[in-house]
């Protein structure tokens, strides 16, 4: 308690786990750092060290606004990570500090979430060699904790969806179809729904309204187009 | 971006919102500290500077088994607070520098969630003049961020109840009468139940159980008392 030594000073991070749905898979935005010596291409959640005039829901803006341009995508907060494992690997500590400069001791990290439309341009950002979707299920081996935040982001967005459903419709197009409704329902839940149940979940979302357009040149039948009505979600939850 | 001198060190802290119910209000723990020159008594949330080999979670656990010394209550991270502004009050930055040595610049802290008994012992811990339990409506302006905190943490309890109500029952004794049982949700949710309605509520939650036992020595009529069956409970979940 009164070893003061014992209260290192540290450095603060953001890392943001930035979810697009392709139509069949939960994607995450992932960046390539720059300076990593050989060896597979090294991809992370993009993220920042905080600087001194900005909190973290600034610093996660700020990344987020780097890479897409967009200023107004809405974060959430989900978990501070703080392991002192963080910085177990040397070649970890040799990038952050060719990266922010001063040595680092300690590192912990507030993570976020964010989602997004799949076809939203990303920028070029210096910092990284280069920044691309990449499918939940082929992601690799990252750098830090980011594949612990991965895993654990997703458990997030389900308990985002249980009590504010309209953020999943932030992943899909203006239209779609109930199937792709559905396998976005299945990518977020991890399981498989029967077309049939899904349908009568589809009909008691009263807020989710068929379009008079149909898909064109499928080689299937044809689908009717399904729009998200937030006047009607937002009159609906007065009604609670 | 590259102005390196901008990513500052920084402390991290823990806080903690400790939740007791007193039958008719919930209570925060709070705690005097010391060091303050004359003025009203300095009440704030218990909290302490994250030392170097331990994560969040650990600190925070460390602060709550101090003051209550019990290793094993069960705390939900809720978010972190990192605004620039945190520091604004001279006298909170004396306070710190003489609790924690080290010249701070910037502090920011990982807020946490407890629910327990109110009627838990509470140890005297050097560091504090005192710690004592202070229902909601009676809190006054506390030191940092800390008013802020404690309101957000009221809305967490909300949300954590919403996906998981068993964290309700932790809030009150063994055995509770349909009455206290009220009054607490009340208290979460900021709102009168109409008996009636409460108790078809009551009724609807089938891990909440009559036991044969009534109130004694009571000027009105006795009431039942009922008690949390966590077997039935888990059942419950398992069924959905």
């Amino acid at each position: 308690m009164n070893d003061k030594t014992a209260y290192l000073h540290t450095y603060v991070s953001v890392d943001c786990a930035v979810y697009g749905f392709d139509g069949q898979s939960l994607n995450l935005l992932l960046v390539e750092r720059t300076g990593n010596s050989g060896g597979a291409p090294d991809l992370k959640l993009p993220g920042s060290i905080i600087m001194n005039h900005e909190d973290t829901d600034q610093a996660a803006g700020r990344v987020l606004s780097e890479l897409t341009g967009v200023g107004k995508i809405k974060l959430r907060q989900f978990r501070c990570y703080s392991s002192v494992e963080r910085l177990a690997d040397p070649q970890d500590v040799r990038w952050l500090e060719s990266e922010y400069g001063p040595k680092v001791d300690r590192l912990i990290t507030v993570a976020y979430i964010a989602l997004t439309r799949i076809d939203r341009r990303i920028n070029d950002v210096p910092k990284y060699k280069s920044a691309r979707w990449c499918p939940l299920e082929q992601i690799g081996r990252m750098p830090f904790d980011h594949n612990r935040i991965a895993d654990e982001s997703l458990g997030e967005i389900r308990d985002w969806a249980a009590t504010e459903p309209a953020v999943m419709f932030d992943l899909l197009p203006r239209k779609f179809t109930e199937a792709q409704l559905r396998r976005l329902y299945e990518a977020v839940h991890g399981r498989r729904y029967d077309v049939r149940n899904f349908h009568k979940k589809l009909v008691s979302m009263d807020y989710v309204v068929p379009t008079d357009q149909w898909q064109k040149g499928v080689a299937h039948r044809a689908a009717r187009y399904y729009r998200f009505d937030r006047v009607l979600y937002r009159n609906r939850r007065v009604s609670l």
